[in-house]
């Protein structure tokens, strides 16, 4: 019934069934897999979101939505007697404003797009993260995604300006002002970024826009132990002066994956080091720049911060140090049985946190290998676990191992990913129950009938 | 009752009745006039806050917060049945974490102690406003203030970690991390930030500290027209790359103000320039500093871009050239009858705004002088107005002239400051209705009797 209603509304162009359907997935590693939905709406503006969810309020149908599909916490997963709402066809960059410095941007729009036309303008929009050619800008803001620029230019939170989101029941919030400051009222938008489409959909967004960088200097670095690490983030922190862009800690284990066949790469600098990062500073005069950072390279040798580095000559340079941390799918064949972590620990605390999680792992047979690399600077440390058998009791043990220690540390058990299906029953070693309570006391107050993405986060 | 309740509990040192109470006051600014209030609860930590608001929540006692007392739109005004709760005696600095770089404080730390205690540690706390000799940590959470910085560093919002604060039943949300990232569901602390003490009273935080500039530039230019000044902001952003800590704009009547008697200023650069902009870059070498921004400043002077540049040769210059824009209380006998304001424009359009609210003022007999200047990067502006008479229907007059062409220009009427009890009748200038109605809808599910700072922002 429902769904006949949202045919007579949108017309079938707009309300896929049957075959079409099945024909869709629900995830860009999962194409060969049918979707499961009762239909899939695809809405061109904000006011059919707002028609749609108005009629699936009244019929209290569940709805959950699809952006790009690069989701990594199952979110996008759907039953057969959902109604799934794909935003790709609201694809229009509908503005770039360089004088204001925003982009104004419908939902669909895929982040790299976004990358482009900001370049193609002289500007940065500086999320960026692998899935930049898949994701759309309407699940990064839903998930707050992180990525590698996290460091200098914050997380996806810090680069709205405005948004446009429809509420579970069609109402339309919009407020897509193109200002930095707002204090009237409360701000709203807030709800609907991170809350991975529960308590709205987003349907439109002003990115806050930089001037594009002119210059870009990239370092590897080896590093005796994780104590230097800190201090070597301190010290090019303040050396660098606002043009430190990102700081990545890839320990041994991922550097010589990366750079040991069957991956393709050639290491900047030797294999056997405790520690390397990789850094990454954008600014205005490279020659310059590149000077600086000399100078703070040495001293950081002179004073044994460091005990090797390179930096990067020339743009080739630069993208043969980046793909070594970017192109993980080249440690696809070392990992079966994959089984990945997104974890926050507070910066000091990380060294000690891997190196006891590696000892207790390895005393675990089906354990093969633990390989570690992160966004260091912002405490955002990834874990991929290679096992020799896949069963959902060793899945739960590792989850575990990896999990437990995070409640004492202050840490968290989503720095990007967000929670979605796949790290509900963790929930509770991030946030304490009263948080948890006022997250529900929340979704109640906004999605009564709890239809928007149902069972994302927490069971009502 | 509930105040011989609260006294039972807390004993009467912290509990202030009668006189206790009316020899307070409520703002910095107004020290002569007693304070209205049933009592004045002091409370020493957390839990006591939480005790506090469970019994008055029982009783449905309405409740006034007070921090600093330096508010600007009313919202530390209480009458005489409310009950003011005073987080003064909380203002212990817990923990200095220089590796996390963190600083963990109660509500009630001085906004300047704060400062002091980081830049002791070889930190900064970028928060930086005119108050901050009196402004407490948590009004600055609870009104997310921004000032001088929040172009580099972002507003107080920005620049918070963890957070703790007590729901209007008492419940404590407490989520004290010191990590940057953490996507394990709903950010709630959002929730406290910026909603001026209407959904939770905020008794602790987690601050983000940066690593302390090592140098500082300051310049101060002159500009033939606004259309310079947007591209001097993008010039010089560019070039500084990351190190461009602030650029207010300064109108001549502003300048030209501070820099002639009985202001106590010399002008650094003439007067008679159509607008001048004061801009800080901080960095970590001085020296090499200034030579990039000689350079960049001969380049602007070259192109036309800018007409006159002075840059601070040392740091009594700067001191000099920041006086101009922070001490404001020289403006005070130029501007009678007082009437102030915090908007935000879209960064293009500020000039012609300007330019068009000053011609219809011209027009207006009683309005003797209009003072234009503010943080143009942010695109905030403050005016202020002098007046030969006072009268409620001319200063509604003038609200209207300045409110009334934000709503089409997708400003607002509080950049910075909040809505309180003095903007309230303008909200729905800056937000639609469906906005509202929606904070409303936060305001009942979180405190459904409305005892905490009712009647700010809007009346339920």
């Amino acid at each position: 019934m429902v769904v006949q209603e949202l045919l007579n509304i949108l017309g079938p162009g707009k309300v896929l069934t049957g075959a079409s359907v099945s024909e869709r997935y629900f995830h860009i590693w999962a194409t060969q897999s049918g979707l499961q939905a009762a239909a899939v709406i695809l809405p061109r503006s904000t006011s059919e979101v707002s028609h749609v969810l108005s009629i699936c309020n009244k019929y209290v149908q569940p709805v959950i939505v699809h952006g790009g599909l690069t989701g990594l916490v199952g979110s996008t997963e759907s039953e057969k007697e959902q109604i799934v709402i794909s935003l790709e066809k609201m694809n229009s960059i509908e503005e770039i404003d360089t004088q204001s410095r925003t982009m104004t941007v419908q939902a669909g729009v895929i982040l790299e797009n976004i990358q482009e036309a900001a370049k193609s303008n002289g500007m940065l929009f500086p999320l960026n993260f692998g899935a930049k050619g898949s994701a759309h800008i309407g699940g990064a803001i839903s998930t707050n995604a992180g990525g590698l620029r996290v460091f200098r230019y914050g997380q996806t939170r810090n680069l709205i300006l405005g948004l446009e989101a429809v509420l579970a029941d069609g109402t339309i919030i919009s407020s897509m002002k193109k200002i930095i400051k707002d204090n009237s009222g409360y701000d709203v938008k807030q709800l609907f970024i991170g809350s991975e489409g529960t308590l709205g959909i987003v349907t439109k967004a002003v990115l806050r826009l930089q001037e594009a960088p002119q210059s870009r200097n990239s370092v590897i670095a080896a590093l005796p132990n994780y104590k230097n690490v800190v201090a070597f983030l301190k010290f090019m922190d303040a050396g660098l002066a606002g043009t430190l862009s990102a700081f990545e800690l890839l320990w041994p284990s991922y550097y010589e994956s990366m750079t040991s066949d069957p991956a393709p790469f050639k290491p900047p600098i030797p294999h056997g080091y405790p520690y390397y990062v990789l850094l990454d500073s954008l600014a205005s005069n490279r020659g310059k720049d590149k000077l600086r950072i000399e100078a703070l390279l040495e001293h950081a040798l002179e004073n044994n911060l460091i005990i090797d580095a390179a930096l990067a000559e020339n743009e080739s340079d630069q993208q043969w140090f980046w793909s070594i941390r970017e192109q993980i799918e080249h440690l696809q064949p070392l990992l079966k049985n994959f089984q990945g972590f997104d974890i926050s620990v507070p910066i000091p605390a990380i060294g000690t946190y891997i190196n006891s999680l590696i000892e207790t792992c390895d005393a675990i047979p089906e354990i093969e290998k633990i390989i570690s690399f992160g966004h260091v600077a912002d405490g955002n440390i990834h874990l991929i676990f290679g096992k020799s058998v896949q069963s959902p009791e060793l899945v739960h043990r590792i989850n575990k191992l990896v999990y437990l220690p995070l409640k004492e540390l202050g840490g968290s058990i989503s720095a990007e990913h967000g929670i979605g299906i796949d790290k509900k029953d963790y929930l509770y070693l991030s946030r304490s129950q009263n948080e948890i309570d006022l997250m529900k006391r929340l979704k109640k107050a906004l999605d009564p009938n709890n239809i928007l993405n149902p069972s994302r986060i927490f069971d009502m």
